[in-house]
């Protein structure tokens, strides 16, 4: 395994776009190719107790996986992510090499405890285990030194740092790494999973690959960025971004045939990427989804969506249900 | 004067998109507001004998300019761009100081015996004289210092590196800037102008602000990124990258304001931004118009276009009219 690596995840983020219904062939297609691309890491979906037996990334079980897993794998590590409210401990199975080879376990910062439950069972049942806590920022130093002090007992395999709002500076990355690095074994992996609200998911990618450090490292990234919001970290581009600056590893032409067949359908559906109201959701360190989900309903112009998110009370902006932002907005729309 | 400056080229290079087509009051508006959201430089359009004489930022004059420029310009330095082939050394007037402050002189390669004749006029009536070189990295290192040993004699106000095809590493812009660092006065100003097609802008920039040098900078950008192909670097996001890193100096509020009336109702007559088809452009050197151009008239997949790209003849890839791309086109897809 290399010092740097690329994790795409297109199946499992990229799947809030269409919730998660890619047909089987796709599925197939998409993990062997990604396989053949070099992707270091691949996240293939998620594990989810309510998810649906076929034509999608919501699977019901780790058996259910295995049918869509090439033999073959070279070198690639493959993944399923589990959340915490979506999937739970007893329903893992034991590891069988024929499946996953790790799961990543997903949470908000008030739910550690049960987290830290499944991680555990994660470990016994044979998984490499990735830690995943989500808005990484709304952690004060000294509360992730502790988070991640829990963390290095289960002796995980890789944890992320997670920039769920698309606001963190690289400077910001660089402080929560220290904190990994001092506390976690040498051999655990560090990882970075960003959006791109203000364009800075790139700018901290190709900071971290000049990191000071022997710790191995992996950068989430997606075809053509597919994900909520501004997206996330590209593929394409942090993939050749790597062959330009560290040395050729990643079959670009492959990554580009993927997005051909099987994102550009799906884009021309339903575009995602950079636009000014995912900025102003960052600037004002909002769940994008303010932006996203007022939208859907209504024609609001950027200065108006302005005015708006300066209405959003403090306890709220990282919680953001449908219901709640068009109430929001409607009053804010009467005054 | 800061060290660090902004220079928003929104009415200049944004006019691609809009034929610059903006309304007399448009231009009159965003001149204002962007002196008011404090950019250090204001490129308001261009000088062209073939220009319009309204509702346009394709100014035939110094003269007429000056009928869209407040009094009060606070600290901001009014801007034009002249071609070498579109406005003669012959057609500049007088420095008043009632119109704009300097000129941006552009040229391709085999254009600099022109530009050096219009660039020694626009100093001798009294201009701030910024030398603007395209695809810079068309330049070998000794020909680049030849250029710019030509260019330092008629002691210009600034220089820019132009990366016109959004291709060039951060390490390349550093590689142009020490040549420019090391044979212009001391008190030359160096710029960069940026395009998106690998997304790299912003990260040269994000670079460029952590140089080592008691040189002054200056960096182009544009409002929503407004520009050809993917677009060029986003003035609200380098204006608050800068906010947040360097100190508070620009006001978003007055950048989005005028996005909102200004820049969204082009964008949604005509969309610009990152795709899969402009980094293929970039990846192979081209101009992002082979891209533009197909995609105007043909419907054409991500794998397709990667095929045919690679049929570009080498003397060709930065020459790029439209029936040609189309004629390049038709015997690619007949093969």
């Amino acid at each position: 395994m290399d010092k740097y690596n690329l994790l795409d995840c297109t199946l499992r983020d990229g799947g809030y776009i269409n919730q998660w219904d890619f047909k089987d062939q796709a599925i197939v297609d998409m993990i062997r190719n990604l396989i053949e691309a070099g992707l270091d890491f691949i996240e293939v979906g998620y594990l989810n107790n309510q998810g649906k037996l076929g034509n999608s990334t919501q699977f019901t079980s780790i058996e259910k996986i295995q049918e869509y897993l090439p033999q073959d794998r070279k070198d690639s590590v493959l993944l399923a992510m589990a959340d915490v409210q979506q999937f739970t401990a007893a329903d893992l199975t034991e590891y069988t090499g024929n499946s996953i080879d790790g799961i990543r376990v997903v949470f908000y910062k008030y739910q550690i405890e049960e987290a830290m439950e499944l991680a555990k069972a994660v470990k016994e049942k044979g998984y490499k285990l990735f830690m995943q806590p989500m808005v990484t920022i709304d952690y004060s130093i000294d509360e992730y030194a502790e988070l991640v002090h829990k963390i290095a007992e289960l002796n995980p395999y890789a944890v992320s740092i997670v920039d769920s709002f698309g606001y963190m500076l690289k400077e910001d990355f660089r402080k929560y790494f220290k904190i990994l690095d001092n506390l976690l074994e040498k051999d655990a992996v560090v990882g970075f999973h960003s959006h791109n609200n203000m364009n800075l998911a790139f700018i901290t990618a190709q900071d971290i690959l000049e990191y000071n450090t022997s710790r191995r490292i992996v950068i989430d990234s997606s075809l053509y960025g597919m994900g909520r919001g501004a997206g996330n970290m590209n593929t394409e581009l942090i993939a050749n971004y790597y062959n330009m600056t560290l040395g050729h590893k990643y079959n670009i032409k492959i990554i580009l045939d993927m997005i051909s067949k099987y994102i550009m359908p799906i884009y021309q559906q339903r575009a995602w990427g950079y636009s000014p109201y995912l900025f102003i959701t960052a600037l004002y360190h909002c769940h994008p989804n303010y932006a996203s989900y007022l939208l859907e309903e209504y024609n609001v112009s950027v200065s108006d969506f302005e005015r708006f998110i300066h209405t959003i009370p403090t306890e709220m902006k990282t919680k953001c249900r449908k219901p709640y932002v068009l109430e929001m907005w409607e009053r804010f729309a009467a005054r």
